[in-house]
């Protein structure tokens, strides 16, 4: 995996792609699917997203305040629906589906070493958690697999409907 | 167009489309583009969203508490740019780009005649735009146009370059 500059990482957010989040806590790695996120600031690159309190992942990311967001590419299909429909509770997710946890630099939580970019986070702000489930995060380093051209990511739909991206256009535009 | 249920509206904006948020302020309906949201409760639907403070939009969305989101399909990708290069300061942007309000139902923003979906929106929370512009918007009222089948979003990666939806994928899930 390659370093991936700070000030380009909302172009891999906000064509809001299904994400893996892991953490680690108690010793444990873990990750959970999650399509509720957005970006909120361009750099250092700032995200929002909502991580239930129903979740196993939740108190991991309270109290560690740490996290990996994982983007995965199409072949991934299937195990991001096997992540999203099992809980770190009761099973070793990485082992189970075939997903490989690879050591971060400035975080616990593992990398995934399959998906084509990994950004490591930290829990910046918490104000909305109480009511909203919702995170503030600032990411502290990306990194991009520069083997995987291209990646296609998935769009949830709901209940197992994603729609994969398709071709791409493009049309004179200044604005980031 | 047709009413849609609120319990539906995450399966319209989870996938991460590029949308327009409409305002009316003293008499002037305006619209932006807007990439940074996401979901944030089921039903009734919660929004999260970021509007710089930059942006023309910004007052009115302060000022009103209200919007419209409207969702547009690729046909509109010309139309989706040219009013993210504008400024509602100097244009009228839907008599320059060929979109057409409608009354809506709860708010006074406009729905935009063209988008296969329109969500009228009220700001339920402003504790966090102070300091990241990020609002917390609630639905009240969803219109999709029966007459888009299937219609394919896009999604910004930056000046101007957008992924359009491609193929569908169904796995078998019980996760909304």
């Amino acid at each position: 995996m390659r370093d991936y500059p700070l000030s380009r990482v909302y172009q891999l957010i906000e064509p809001g792609p299904v994400v893996l989040l892991t953490t680690t806590h108690k010793g444990r790695a873990n990750a959970m699917t999650l399509s509720w996120h957005t970006m909120v600031d361009f750099d250092p690159p700032l995200v929002a997203c909502v991580v239930s309190s129903a979740n196993f992942s939740f108190a991991a990311l309270r109290a560690t305040g740490e996290c990996v967001i994982a983007i995965p590419a199409r072949r991934l299909a299937r195990a991001v629906v096997s992540v999203g429909n099992a809980s770190g509770r009761d099973v070793d997710k990485f082992a189970a589906f075939g997903l490989t946890p690879r050591p971060a630099a400035r975080v616990d939580s593992p990398l995934v070493a399959e998906c084509f970019a990994n950004l490591e986070c930290r829990v910046s702000d918490t104000r909305l958690v109480p009511k909203y489930n919702l995170f503030i995060l600032e990411v502290l380093k990306a990194w991009i697999d520069p083997a995987q051209k291209r990646p296609k990511t998935l769009h949830h739909r709901g209940f197992g409907t994603f729609v994969v991206d398709g071709p791409t256009i493009e049309l004179e535009s200044k604005k980031p």
